[in-house]
């Protein structure tokens, strides 16, 4: 019992150790002094309406938003691959896509439905959810994620990222998982991972090799949060955020008829939620924020240029 | 030179007496009496925008509209799918679709991409146009054709009647033409097909079998047609309305922001078209030349009934 009792105080403070001083964050490595901030402000979903596309343009435009990801299966893609083309410099990554998430509105995949029968339901278009008793062929999934990636590239898209549509090839074991990284490796593409998920899914720590880029954190407001307190949660959010790099993972969109159309069966993510996002990232409470905690923001590609530029093989500048 | 001469006035003869006395028109066929006008009031596009679903719901619901088509392989055909689901006694057909013709808004085929490879470019999404040069594989229009069929079938759509959308199947030879019509039959649908394109497309008439019902004319407007003449051009189509069963071919939208980002690369069948036709159509105007003219209205599903009580095989009521 005793010996019990003192092994479980040493646990205690061997967590509470690794809590208070954690390994070096992805800042310090890449050269910012201990304690710095950086957040990147990332807009998901562009290319699913035109609502969101308009809105995630803008908010790019005023700076207020620094990186963004595109979904290819969805109709309004190539209004994205469009703006991508005559705006090389933006941060735009891809939004791997493996669902079709709303009831109205709905895209198939890229690849030929055939060649990825497990991620289609009966009418060609992308499984509205992922059940239980599913199989998702982690090969059709690769498979998948390449055709995205090279309509893209095809398109005129150059990706500085890749990440996850509802976090689809993060959440869901170790195959999934592998078959994004063997797809960002061969494209030489960061994927958004982040050591705040390792400890529910070990397999991403596992798989990962000291060459990716892992976030220190990242921040997403939930279906919890009451609409009056939006603003509320982000601001506590940049106060109280903790050094290294963080994505904030946002969804601005405008609500207008279109966007309440498309997502009108339920109201997470939906449109008045997309609005709030929007209102706050270009509000100037967020822009004061960012002063006051002394917080900076960082893109992919500058995140990317530096790894390059500190990991162990890179060359001397 | 007499002879001639004789021979060219008996032949301007004839051709007059074909002119002032028709075959029966469809509507004497059905049991209308001589002279009877009677038209349809057909939306197109229905599935393309939610602006095209929205206001095409709106004309339905009012009356004003009597039928239209929905365009299967477009992202909001699932909405209008729920709307037949809850509406079975409307007029719905289907807009056969092989193209995707707009810039920074598009949809792929219904049918695996490989299986239909002469109807999709690079990308995997429907040709933008078809060029002179391009080879249209009828038998995979056929597989996709049968494609929309079912997924339309599967999604609970009971379509009254089938149509081409840009009158590809139509106006580009007898393959196609073929196509559709072995599609139409094996599904027991009437297509949209009228004796005005007989001179200029003489497959139609000869492939057209005597169970096939063929429409006595189509009304649809042009881009020669100045914006502030558009109630001028259909005023003058209701006045001058010849006798018989016609199809007023009419594109209703709204003229927002999701129809002008989709619509935005060329006015025709624009944002701003389809809300002129949409605006005519739901006039006081248009409803007073309707009894005025002596116009009357009618639907596929009352064509087809009123064909089976009158074709020659039909049993006696």
């Amino acid at each position: 019992m005793v010996v019990s009792y003192i092994l479980r105080i040493l646990l205690t403070i061997s967590l509470f150790s690794a809590a208070d001083a954690p390994a070096q964050t992805l800042a310090e490595r890449l050269g910012y002094p201990p304690g710095s901030k950086l957040i990147i402000v990332h807009a998901d979903d562009l290319g699913q309406t035109h609502a969101v596309n308009a809105a995630a343009i803008k908010a790019l435009e005023s700076g207020s938003v620094n990186s963004a990801s595109l979904m290819v299966p969805c109709p309004w893609f190539p209004e994205m691959a469009d703006y991508a083309n005559s705006h090389a410099d933006r941060d735009l990554g891809l939004h791997l896509t493996l669902t079709s998430e709303r009831v109205y509105y709905r895209w198939p995949p890229v690849a030929s439905t055939d060649k990825v029968a497990s991620l289609v339901d009966a009418n060609g278009y992308f499984h509205h959810d992922w059940q239980p008793h599913q199989q998702i062929d982690a090969e059709q999934v690769e498979t998948e994620l390449r055709a995205q990636v090279e309509r893209a590239l095809r398109m005129g898209v150059h990706p500085t990222h890749l990440d996850s549509h509802q976090y689809r090839l993060i959440m869901n074991g170790k195959d999934l998982f592998d078959a994004l990284l063997r797809v960002a490796h061969d494209y030489q593409l960061p994927v958004f991972v982040t050591t705040d998920w390792f400890a529910d899914h070990p397999y991403l720590q596992s798989s990962l090799g000291s060459g990716d880029i892992v976030l220190d954190h990242t921040v997403t407001i939930g279906p919890e949060v009451p609409a009056e307190k939006w603003a509320d949660f982000y601001r506590q959010a940049l106060i109280n955020l903790k050094p290294g790099v963080t994505e904030f993972v946002i969804h601005p969109g405008y609500d207008d008829e279109e966007e309440r159309a498309a997502t009108r069966e339920r109201a997470t993510w939906g449109a008045a939620w997309r609005q709030r996002d929007y209102d706050f990232f270009m509000s100037r409470q967020f822009r004061d924020l960012l002063v006051q905690e002394n917080i900076k923001l960082i893109t992919w590609r500058e995140l990317t240029e530096l790894w390059k530029a500190h990991s162990p093989g890179a060359a001397p500048k």
